[in-house]
């Protein structure tokens, strides 16, 4: 891969925050400066969660990629994005998706306060289109800087990391969150208001997110914007939302499983954002390099069908639905083993083999990442009432 | 104290869940009912937080002193009320506060459908007091039900221990939900509704809190209420919330440190309780028992002054405040040792020693577990424009 | 597989301890004796580490299999021998290998004194082989109930359970202890003098483990046996290690990796062990039963040659040995990926890329369980200088 | 404390090895070279075990006491020795004891092979006092350069920790490693042959261990010249271990309780630790400087009789027994509580509460961390046939 660059990445390291001993978090951060942007500035960030760290694979093949298109915006690639998660072992596997003290999921912890938006809306009732973007983005920046910086009370570790992703992402029109499921399925969550965008990416499972605000990095980049939307057409001033100022979207792209690098798979991945960039005007077509998405079945289905299944007992699991694949009603998503109730006798095993099934035909996008679940653990995330692209 | 005991708690066994082996998840229940309740119904739980044991020490001295009481009420005591948390070890401390798979804050699973509530009430414009809090009591109940016993996706881990709980608790008028903190003077969280019976504990500092649901035991308790009696606010009828159908009160106790148990204490906090229990006229004086409440300084603070400070870096801190005590602006709350900033030359010992101070006068209340702390982690909990009771 | 069951198992329920909360820790004991025994006896468990879970399913298939068979022999079966680590979750997986206090291998905890071997040798230095065979085993028994029941400074929670279970394993003749890798090919441990067993498993990599203890169950099962026969011919008298009073043998199996149960490849594992237990004669052939080892190439490697290699470098890991294949010298094993040195200039991709190889042929057998390491963990376990057997 | 100071220590930052982000771990080493030295060399470490974070403390007041001292030889302090554990959170607390990863103690990972000591000394059979030293001293070091650098297969994380503090180590005489208990009083691991030593500290236990190695610091430190005088023994020359070239002494300094960082306490152990050295002629006395060890009643005991008591039942524990007086037999070390066994009945409180007492006198020295144990868990820590100093 060692070959001729002509696009030219600066890196630079970001501090994050510091550890007991001092020992300072660092974030390595990735850009690239056209001479002239005419395009949507793009911001993507890997590996939030601690075990989800494909991403960084992903990103690793995009800058790769990267040198030889033809640049159109300013890109940001960040890998690594949370030095505390990715570095937490505990046992053999990497502890993820929370921080360790307090239990708040990594990403759950970005920023946004409702409060502020029908005020600007109506200070800037009149303002150009232009100077809406503009201002607001100052807004949000502002918001930021004064929880960094200006806090008698201080703010969490995790917010601390959050907060500093945010400020740059806040400065991009397309964002990425790169994420992984458990044991899982390649998905999107996208945003409603642009569905079209799913269909750029090479992934067949799309869930659709309205635009409530639960603190994550794809919902905290939509979320201002289509709220000051709403709040214009109160006052009377119509936008369309993804269009014009408000030509913001942003998504979080699950690669498929936790716990496992893998090059080959991360260089179809980067070739899958790349066709949505392409799509974008982020990059444009050379005599080289030509991005486009795969045919393939898309299917989707809204948040409120996204479904996730809790073991109605204890028990150790042998998962049997395939990812991506309908599974009739009735049909079994796994088998649960308890040994303890095992009875030798002249009519059989006892109890000790359960089939999990529903009574509706579903989509299994991931299970569990262990055999072993409790009564009332997340065994499988399905898609109900879903419906093709 | 094995004396003649006159009053027999009953003892059941709940199932609360089962483990990936099978085992049982089971909680111990003890009950009393009086020949005839003319007193508000009790219901007591401890050690739902895994190392927030004492209140289990506690509820032993209530079942020692209660058996020589004049009982008025059904009373209702659960000690080791989350056996997941209660026996989840990670290292030598017990891991205590949220489900080790999902992070979630095992008392933040609570259930309330504000949704319920409106509709209630126009239902039952018309019907008598009585009526009203039979009917919304069993409304209450039927919605665990539904959750516990009639749904295909399931509940988690932690909403089915809850929601069990919950069924007991609902039963009830007076509910104390027993925690402590992490190093922690003893407080009590109130509802501002009811700040009269905060002078009943022998508990020197009560934070009042606001009616929202934030998904714990004590705000599932009154909340529903409270909410039940602005509905009917708003169609014309008009309800005391404290009194008749609506004399529910419900809180959470913090009895002090976690990762302690003290019998000779508990049975202080045991007489405490007794005193509220009194007043409310669950017990009766008699000749042997009479339970006041102590002469103190009691210290109280709204929710929203009530501090979390984080650290402004990270290092190892020696805590200096002590609790319960105003602490005058710019005196240190504690200090930070930093030695990887030790210097050592002429001019002194470098950056290595940092007092961390407030501007503003604070009554502490509790301080972080460890001796090592990251930047972000939560270093103190503070009152700030408090006020005597 | 609600079949007729000729073959009654027996159920018992054991109890190795209690927690915190005083839940009981038990363990199901699945039996069988037949009229006459005229061959060794069989004890096998699963699960003694938390992860472990595949043994369990190989252990519900035994039972399925054994129910029609024509056996010989006392079978002992114990599925969840763990019950401490088999329910243990940090965050989503089981924490499996150590006791979560005190970091000590739950495989470590069995128990061997050295020092009753030689006064045992000399006392009983005429007796017949059947007479030693029954003291010694009595006396190997008798120190255990010594540990469990005299011993005013108490054992340890894993010694606890490891003792009961080492109790029944004693009055065995062969012992089976299934374990997994984390990631991993199947493979068995074998001690040196039983060679040719291993060829009756279906299992293609053996270790030769030599006569010393180190506190693991294959150990503690054939290593006073082999002291004795040491003993013995010190003091002139010869028996053959693995025949007559001395047939004991017992065998770490690997059944792949953790984390995961598969029904039907326990189907094929349990064969496996049946190919065992017919070869011993524990089983005899009967019309419907007939249970031969497949034909393989099987490689072994003494211990001193079952090596594991160290990463030599933090980063995130892109595994690409096959397991099970004999790897060329300079051949990678794996890649690490660094983004933290990614460069991104004229010249290359920096050193974000490393190559991990060998000087000399290996077979890989297993490799760490997740795909982020530090410098130092354990990358992967491999044969060098491995033989076919 | 920002005064002139005379003595001018050296900072130097180590690195000792990285994490899967690839973030250098690093470790502070401050040194200090007189122009001559004319005593033994000090090496002094903290905080190998996470949670045991005093001794950083101890340090920072060792460097502001020693910038005053007349110091006649090199010293060496390493505050946050082991930079994995120590900011290893899991929960609020430190997980301190063992890699999280394998379970391995932090401080079982020294090395040293017993098998060059023999060879040793034939070799060097005829060599003077002062070669002997220097060419062993030499040798260690080798044999940790040769693991460090000259090793195909790599080392474990903590080795590669352990192995780099040894390296400094064994070029000092007087080694000090700062650990504390969990609960627990101040006491001392000191080697038999030097008993005299356990005097000069401000530590009212000692535990005399004998001279095997079991892979801890001090070992480390005084079993390979424990080992070479016996070998020269054999061979027919003697030394006295503790003077002359074996002139070797190491401790482990058990400071008080974990998770506790306490500067004024720390001042104390410091001036404890400056009596041992000006003892040993490492610090001399000056005008302002005099430090003596203080009148005390010192207890001693030998390693076999420092026992552990392990918790015959799961329940929560008040602990009642004072540390450091001898406590009688039949006396209570602690009460263990049981709701899960209350019976409210005529008879009493069912078996909820049980004594946990020795049937001989100790002295207890530290108790386990937590309230809550499992049957099996460490509780108590006490000395029997004890004696005084």
């Amino acid at each position: 891969m060692n070959t001729f660059k002509r696009n030219i990445f600066k890196k630079n390291i970001m501090h994050v925050g510091e550890m007991a001993s001092g020992a300072k978090l660092t974030v390595p951060v990735y850009s690239y400066e056209p001479m002239c942007s005419s395009a949507p500035n793009v911001y993507i960030q890997a590996n939030m969660h601690g075990a989800e760290v494909q991403g960084n694979a992903v990103i690793f093949q995009l800058l790769e990629l990267l040198s030889d298109c033809d640049i159109q915006a300013n890109i940001t690639l960040v890998p690594y994005a949370n030095p505390v998660a990715c570095n937490h072992k505990n046992g053999e596997y990497t502890l993820g998706r929370f921080d360790p003290i307090t239990g708040v999921n990594w990403n759950r912890m970005y920023h946004f306060d409702e409060a502020v938006i029908a005020p600007f809306a109506q200070q800037n009732i009149d303002a150009t289109e232009e100077e809406i973007k503009a201002n607001f983005q100052q807004l949000l920046l502002d918001q930021i800087e004064q929880k960094l910086e200006h806090n008698i009370w201080g703010i969490t570790t995790g917010q601390r990391i959050a907060y500093q992703l945010q400020q740059m992402a806040h400065q991009a029109d397309l964002v990425l969150d790169l994420h992984t499921g458990p044991i899982s399925s390649k998905h999107l969550y996208c945003p409603e208001y642009t569905k079209a965008s799913a269909n750029y990416f090479d992934i067949p499972h799309t869930i659709f997110i309205p635009n409530g605000f639960d603190g994550a990095m794809d919902e905290a980049m939509f979320c201002p914007w289509w709220s000051l939307q709403q709040a214009y057409k109160e006052l009377g001033r119509s936008f369309v939302m993804g269009e014009g100022a408000f030509a913001k979207e942003s998504f979080t792209v699950e690669l498929g499983s936790q716990e496992q690098i893998d090059l080959a798979v991360a260089e179809e991945d980067a070739k899958s954002i790349l066709a949505y960039l392409q799509y974008k005007g982020v990059i444009t077509t050379n005599n080289e390099q030509d991005f486009k998405p795969q045919e393939m079945t898309r299917y989707a289905c809204y948040l409120k069908d996204y479904k996730a299944l809790y073991s109605p007992m204890g028990g150790m699991v042998d998962y049997l639905a395939e990812f991506g694949k309908p599974l009739p009603a009735g049909e079994p998503l796994a088998r649960i083993l308890r040994m303890d109730n095992y009875v030798s006798d002249s009519s059989g095993d006892g109890d000790s083999l359960h089939n999990i099934s529903l009574d509706r035909c579903v989509i299994p996008i991931l299970h569990f990442a262990s055999a072993s679940v409790n009564q009332g653990t997340e065994l499988y995330k399905v898609f109900q009432d879903y419906f093709e692209l």
